[in-house]
C-alpha cells in the first residue's frame, strides 16, 4: 500500500499516518518526492482497511500495490487447477462442453436435448431448476421437481449435470443432484452462498456478475477457496456495457487476463454473453480460439417454445455443426475438443 | 408487444407469428409498411416471453410497449405510497434523514454516533450487523451481536432502526430487531431474499443494484410488492460507470425520474453515491433538491478508524451543520426537514 | 510515479529501471517491501510515458502520483477563475443561467426565444448554427446564416451569445458572432480545435465528452490554457451508461468534484443530461444546490416542432417558472441568479 | 416508427399526432390495444425527427422500426464489399494484417520495423504521423515529415500505409502519401472530418469511438457512404467500461454482428482493443475466428523505449509468431492468411 500525502501536508500529518502504520504492526518507508511525500507499507497489509487512511488530515490518496486476493493468484499457485469430472479434465489440454436449455421444463423436453449433445459429443448436461428471473410474472423454474427430471436424464445419458442453486440454504439440496454447482451472475457477490458452497466441496462455476471486474469474480472465487474448496471455475458470461444491440458484452480480454492471473479454470458462456442466437457460434469460437478452458452453451429443441432465453439457445442440429467447426479452432491453438 | 418483420418475411412468417399469438390467448393487429410488416398484439402480454417471438422465422425485433411492471407503477396507483415510522411519514411532504455508521462496531461508537445524531434531528438511526464485502479479509459485521447492540441503543435513543439483512433465512431474526429491513445493492436480485421480505411484511429500504437499470428496480420491487407488502423505498445509491475518481456515479436523474414512474417513496444514499466524504453534502443538497424523500448519511464518530466506509463517513459536527444547510434546501423546494 | 516490480524480478530488473529514470534525467528512490519491490520516481515525470516502463521486464505495473494536468488544478491556482460577460461574472457569487433552442432555425423563432429567456431574466442566449448530428440525414444547421441571425437577435435584445463551433477552421468565423465558443462533447477531444480556440483567445464552453473521465476533461482544458487562454468553463452534460431510461445520465458528482479539482466555472446542462424535457427543472434545482456555477437549457417556443432536441426542450412559460424556482435553491446555498 | 400513446391520452392526442403524420407526409395506421392506443408511421420516415412526436400531448414514448442506416446495411447491398489495395482485396476470403508502431517516430525505427512485419507476411504498414494525444504535453507525432518517412518507407519496401488524418483540412493531404486513411475513435464523429473524407474517395479505416454504438459506428460510416465513397472499413477497436484491469474492453460481439448488419468489411484492433501486449495474440486470434476480415496491430522494434503505446506493442519477434499460429486459426475458420 503506498500513501500519496496532499501538496500541503505538514510533518504532523505525516507522522499521524506513520504512527497509525506502526499500530497496525506494519513498517513504513518514506519517500520525499519535489511535489508530494509518499509512505509505503511494509508488510501484508492486505486485512487493512484503505480507507481508514483516506481519512487522515493530509492524505491525498491511497494506492494498493500487492491484488488483494491471494488463494486464486497465480502467485500462490503457478500451477494449473484441474478439475476431473465424468472422464473430462476441466482446466486440462480438452476444451470441455457443457450444454443444454437455460431452463428444465419437462421430461420429454430434457430427454430430446440430452440426447441430442451426447451425440454431439458432449459430457455435461446443463439446465436450470432455480430460475433467478427479473420479473416476478416470468417461469421460476419447476425448483426440485427440475433436479428429479435432471438425475433421470444424468442417469439415462450417462451426462454430468450442471445446474444453479440460488440460495445458501438449497445448496445441500442442489448438491445430491449435481456435480456441478453454478452461481448466476446476479449471486455472485451473495457471500452467504458463497461461504455455503465452500463449506459443500462440490465443484463451482462461478459466473462473472455482469457488472463486475475481473478482480471482484477473483475476490468471490477468493471467498470459496478460502473454505478450502478449490474446484472452482471462472466463467466468463458479457458484461453489461452500454451497446444496445446485443444483450452483453462478451469480455473477450477477460479469458487471457484470467489465464494470467489466476489458476482456475475459465469457462465462456457466449449464450448469455451475446444474447443472440445467430451471434453464438462465432464468439464460441473466437473464445476457445483466445483460450478458454470451456464452453457452456444454451440448447434448446424449439427455440420460438422455450420459456425462457430462446432467443439465445441454439437447435440441436445448429449446435452439432457448432461442434464440428469447434474441434478445428481447438485443434489450430494446440487443444481438442 | 410490437413484433417488427425482417424486410424479406413470408407472408407464412407473418401467418406463423399470428397463430402463436392467438393461441396464447392474445389478439393480433396487422400494419403493413412500405418496407416491414408489423404485428401488434393486443391483451395484457407482461407474462409472455418476448424472445418465444424473435426466434421465429421472419421476425426481426420485438419491442414491448407495456412496462413490465404494474404494482409499482403510478399507472396503477397514482397516489404516493406514504410510510408512517417512529413520528415521521417517509414519502410525504417530509425530507427524512436516516443516519449512522456503515457497520456497528461496539457500544460504544453507536451510543456515540446515536446521540450525535439525535441531536442534529434524526429519527431514524442506521448500523449494519451483516456486512457485505467483496474480500473474505475484511469485516464481516458483528452478526446477532451488533442487532443486540442496536436494539439497546433505540430503546436508549428512541430511534427507529434501518439495517441490512443478507440471507432470506435471517428475516425473521433481523425483523425482530429493526424497524426497516434494507436490501443492500448486491442483493437487488436476490429473489429468495426479496420473497422473504415480501412475506415479512415490515417496511422495506431496496437499495438499486450498481449495475441495475430503473425498470429492474421497479420489478424488484414489483416482487416484493406481488406479495401484499406495499411498505417499500426506492433508495438510489450510485451506479457503476467508466469515471473512477468516485466510488460510483450517483444518479440523479433517476430521483425524479422515479418519482414519475412510480408511487413510492426515493431515497437518495449519497455516502455510496460518491464514495468521498467532502462530495457528500453536496450531493445530499442536491438530491434534496431534485425531490427525493429522504436520504440515507453515513456518519462516525472517528471516521479514520471505521471498520468500514470511512472514506465516506461524515463526521458528527459536520453532518449537523449539513442538517442545518438541508432544511434551507428543503424549504426553497416546497418542504421541510 | 511509483514503479512496482513483479514479484519474481530480478536485481538486474530493478537496476535497468532505475538507469531509465535516470537517463529522463529524473531520480529514483527504491523500497523493499516484502512481497515486492516499488521504486519512486523523483522529479516532474508529467511529460513523460509511462508505458515505456510497462513494458520493461520485471515491471508488474506503474501508478501516476501527480495529476497529470497542471495550469487547470486548484493546486496551480488556489483562487476561483472569473470570467466577466455581459454584466455578469462567471464563476462568481451569482449563478448563470445560458438559454435557448438547440439549433437556430430562422429569425423569428430566435426572437420568440431571446425574447422570452430575456423576460425570464437571462443575460446569455444559445443556439446552434453548426450542427454535429449523428445522422446524416438529419437537419444539419443553417451554417453562417445562422450566426448572422444570432447577430442580430444579439444586437436587438442585448444578449451574449454561445454558440458551438466544430472545426478549427471555422473559428475565426463563430469567434466573430459570439462570445462563447461552445465545443460539444463529441469534440471534447478534437485536439485541431482545441489548439484553435487556445490560440483564439475568446471564451470557451467545454462540454465533457459522453465517454470522457472528469481527469480527461481537466487534460483538454489544459491543452486551451497551455496557449494561454484562461477564459474556459468546463460543462458536465451527462455521461453514457446502461442505463436506457434517460438519454444520459447527469453525474452530479461532477459538480462538487470539479470545483474542488479546478479553478475553473462549472456549467451544468441538464436538457442533454436528462434528455427528458420533465427532467429538467429536477436536476437544474440539483445543480445549482451541488454548488453548479451556471446553467445552459434548452428552451424553445414550441418544442413539438423543433428540428432538434424538442424531447428535451422547455417551453418558455416552464421556463420562466423554473427560473423562479431556482431563484429559491440559489439563495438556500448562499448565491444568487 | 411506432407511436405509443399513454394510458390517459385523448381523442384529440391522437388526432394530433395524425394529422402532423399526415403533413409530413406519411400515413397512419391506428392500432386500439387493451391499455394503450399505437399509432404506425407507414412510409420511409428516416429523415424524420422522433423528438417532435416525443414532445406532443398525449405521446408515451416512440420506437423506431426502420434501422436509421441505409447506404451502409445489408438490405441495401447484400453482397460484401471488397476493397482490392497492393495485392490484397480487404473483405474477401483472406485475412488481412496492417502491422507498425503506433508513432513514426524517426526513419531508423519504420524502416526496421517495415522489414521486420514484410517478413511476417504484412502487405500494409501502419505507422501514425498525427498523434491524438490526451496530454498536451505528450509527443504530437511528427506531422508531414512523418507522413514523408512513411512515404518512403512504402517505396523501399513496396508496403501500402494505413495512417490517421485528423482535421479536414489535412485531408489531401494525407491522401497524397496514404492508401488508407484512418479516422481515430475520438474522431467517429467529428462530421467535417467524415465529409472531407467522403468527397476524397481514398480507402477509409473508420474506427469505432470508445463509447459508441453499433449503430453510431454506421451511421458515421453512412456520412462517409453517402458521398459516394464505399471504400470503408469498420473497426473494432475497443469500447469503454467499468472493467480497469485492460485499457479498453474488445466487443467481440461486434465481429459477427457487423457482419450481419452491413456490407462494409471488418477489421479487429487488438492493441488498443486491451491495452496490454501479453493479451493482443489471444485477442487477434479471437477475432480471425469469430470472423473479422483483417487485423491492425502494433509493433515496434524497441516496445520499453517507443514514444507512444508502448505497453500494448508487440516485438518483432512475437508478432512473427503470432503470425504463423494466425494462419492455422484462419485456415480452422476457411480462410487464410
Amino acid at each position: 500500500m503506498i500513501i500519496v500525502m496532499k501538496m500541503n501536508a505538514t510533518e504532523t500529518d505525516v507522522q499521524r499516518v506513520a504512527d497509525r502504520i506502526i499500530e497496525l504492526g506494519l513498517r513504513t518507508h518514506l519517500s520525499q518526492g519535489e511535489e508530494r511525500t509518499i509512505i509505503g507499507v511494509i508488510g501484508d497489509n492486505r486485512p487493512v482497511n484503505r480507507e481508514m487512511f483516506e481519512r487522515m488530515e493530509g492524505v491525498e490518496k491511497v494506492m494498493r500495490v500487492l491484488p488483494p486476493f491471494k488463494l486464486a493468484s497465480r502467485d500462490f499457485k503457478p500451477d494449473d487447477t484441474v478439475i476431473p469430472l465424468n472422464g473430462t479434465r476441466i482446466g486440462d489440454r480438452q476444451v470441455v462442453v457443457m450444454a443444454g436449455p437455460c431452463a428444465v421444463e419437462d421430461r420429454v423436453q430434457m430427454r430430446e436435448v440430452a440426447h441430442a449433445v451426447k451425440e454431439a459429443g458432449v459430457k455435461i448436461l446443463r439446465g436450470g431448476a432455480f430460475k433467478p428471473r427479473t420479473s416476478p410474472y416470468s417461469f421460476q423454474g419447476l425448483g426440485r421437481k427440475g433436479l428429479e427430471i435432471l438425475a433421470e436424464v444424468r442417469d439415462e445419458f450417462g451426462l454430468a449435470i450442471v445446474t444453479e442453486v440460488m440460495a445458501p440454504e438449497d445448496v445441500p439440496l442442489v448438491a445430491e443432484y449435481a456435480d456441478i454447482l453454478q452461481v448466476g451472475a446476479r449471486n455472485m457477490q451473495n457471500y452467504a452462498l458463497l461461504h455455503a458452497l465452500g463449506a459443500n466441496g462440490k465443484p463451482v462455476l462461478l459466473k462473472r456478475g455482469m457488472m463486475s471486474t475481473l478482480q471482484e469474480l477473483l475476490m468471490s472465487a477468493e471467498y470459496i477457496l478460502s473454505h478450502g474448496n478449490y474446484q472452482v471455475m471462472l466463467c466468463e458470461r458479457g458484461i453489461r456495457t452500454f451497446e444496445p444491440y446485443t444483450r452483453n458484452t462478451f469480455d473477450i480480454n477477460a479469458i487471457p487476463a484470467l489465464k494470467g492471473l489466476t489458476h482456475l479454470p475459465v469457462i465462456a458462456d457466449p449464450s448469455h454473453g451475446t444474447g443472440k442466437w445467430d451471434l453464438v457460434a462465432a464468439v464460441s469460437k473466437a473464445a476457445v480460439a483466445a483460450g478458454a478452458d470451456g464452453l457452456i452453451i444454451e440448447v434448446h429443441p424449439h427455440p420460438s417454445r422455450a420459456l425462457s432465453d430462446g432467443a439465445q439457445s441454439l437447435k440441436p442440429e445448429t449446435f452439432a455443426r457448432l461442434m464440428v467447426e469447434l474441434q478445428a479452432v481447438a485443434q489450430a491453438v494446440g487443444r481438442e475438443l
